[in-house]
């Protein structure tokens, strides 16, 4: 198998897409500040009023259930349909799926819509998948094989699965593919899985969602944050650090820095 | 005509105004630090219970439509309405105005009340002036003629409107400030726009609602703007630098770096 | 009286606490990001399906009235409710109270519930007191004897009560402890109030809510503030600094900086 993260990363900054983001108040200037720095561009707007307008000018649009209410849910489901209307990628973040009934019910409606993709940690992976995970909080605490519960709920969705934590499980089925760049610093800073949902939302954006796509997001993100990691002193500095080492990402670091193998 | 940004700085730096919010969940918290280190006190609270007795003791509101629902609508609405009542100035970011008929139609609902000051980019000001601009997602994609559009639309509603973009326009509908300071940066970081009017509303709340205050307001971030850019490496670090370098902004180098004339 | 507050930070780091928040839109990142930098995980949210399932798995809940509006105060009663049935501590910050009547019935409202740690600044605390003080905004502007505001608070409620200030003091109604850590920089940033109130979080989450913990957690973080302004070239990098100094404060620099004494 033939991979380059640097030519996925060039259809974003060439393409620069826009990404519609419904996502939780925590990290949401985050995902902002994360998606002009991969290349996109991002506009949040949750009013049901504006879902079908925006989304028809959008090429991808990221769904995060960080922080969820009945109104938001709506809009949501709203913007998963003009989505399917528009041809246009959605991306699933489930997060906290597994912790609470009402978090798994709404990724479970979600992704009854039929997601592009859907990325979450090992835990909220491997319980959406059914195979088993332990989620705390937000926070995967121990999941069974996570590259099998990748691979075991894209094939059942017929989407890209995404399964985040010391390796990275991205499969559609059939290919999978495991990475493992990063560093222990994006586990200190909250919501740097909701920064990755929407780089991988600029990627599906501009090159549609595939196993490859998906990946290429990933590994950019995390070779970013090994390079940040070197620029800093702690979880806070870290977080600039990691938007400056984004925006500036030379494509052929990036290739010879990916770590990738087919799992 | 004699224009000395530094004057108004002071103003703020005295009266430290109270600047009330009702603005996006995107970069809410930028608009707060922005406050701060611009010379003003911020507070944000949307609650329709809360509007009148918060805008009782405030210098200024600041009412900007980057996310919105029926909810916040209603409570922009009121507090236009309690801003009249206690006569302290409003200032409108029309968010997105001109990419769907939903929020070019809260703005001009908010337009109707008599807003102090409406700020917004080169391609919202156009649509809303009615002369024409391209509005993707929250950004400008191309204006015609900012100028005209901001002395048009201020002449229409009897207030003070800017146009930012590469070049800044304030105008009263008579006198039409051109400004040319900023850097690329303000455009690699999400809410530089909404921060800018958090900033405005500072000037205003402490001076009255001008187009020299307005113009001191844009002056005194774009001057920031360029200073923090010699000290950051990217996006990510730029964004802490320009709050430094607003909250220790001397009114001589503002002065002398500000560039302005007569549009 | 025998006070080590790295005891305390130890209990942290050592149960990493799940801190249920549900809090503010202005400041809820920092809240996030700091929690974890204390030693605890935080989860954010305030959707009402999911409150009780949420606080089954948390340590603590910090409830912040920030931003506030109808459904999220529903939520924060069912929030109190559901700690006290789980035993576990509900840590309060009445932000703003005094300044609105909403705002300080909502705080009532709340004090009526039992919470384990009530933590404003010395006007909040003033006006709850009943023994008076200015809030203007959600900033203090003057307070009485906030020993005796914070004295004659936790005896009438039952709890810890913290007043925070230029010296910052904390009581259980019969021992008050005077703290005077922390550097002007903390009054420069938006939301370090609400930083602190999910420090005292994690560590009543860890320890249970008493003066010493409610105390240590207010020295860790205003020592961390110390170092951290020494690092930092204005408000802006002053925070992603205090961030750092959290996550990397050391036990013995803790007690050999902690500034207490017995008011």
């Amino acid at each position: 198998m033939r991979f380059a993260p640097s030519e996925y990363l060039s259809d974003v900054r060439k393409s620069v897409p826009l990404v519609h983001h419904i996502t939780n108040y925590v990290t949401v200037n985050d995902c902002a500040n994360v998606c002009i720095c991969a290349g996109g561009s991002p506009v949040m707007t949750d009013a049901i009023e504006d879902i079908d307008d925006m989304l028809s000018l959008a090429s991808a649009t990221v769904l995060n259930i960080g922080t969820l209410n009945g109104r938001t849910v709506d809009s949501m489901l709203a913007a998963a349909d003009a989505a399917a209307a528009y041809g246009i990628p959605v991306v699933l973040d489930p997060v906290g799926a597994g912790a609470t009934p009402y978090r798994t019910s709404v990724a479970e409606a979600l992704m009854e819509l039929g997601p592009s993709v859907v990325k979450g940690n090992a835990g909220e992976i491997g319980v959406l998948s059914g195979l088993g995970g332990d989620v705390k909080g937000v926070d995967s605490h121990g999941a069974g094989d996570a590259a099998e519960s990748a691979r075991s709920l894209a094939g059942r969705l017929g989407c890209i699965v995404a399964a985040t934590g010391e390796a990275d499980y991205v499969s559609d089925g059939e290919v999978t593919l495991r990475l493992s760049n990063g560093c222990p610093l994006l586990g200190a800073v909250s919501g740097t899985g909701c920064m990755l949902s929407s780089v991988v939302g600029c990627y599906a954006g501009a090159s549609g969602a595939t196993v490859e796509s998906v990946a290429s997001a990933i590994c950019a993100f995390n070779v970013a944050a090994e390079l940040a990691s070197e620029r800093c002193s702690g979880p806070g500095t870290f977080k600039p650090a990691l938007l400056d080492a984004l925006h500036s990402l030379d494509g052929s670091v990036l290739d010879s820095r990916a770590r990738w193998e087919e799992a």
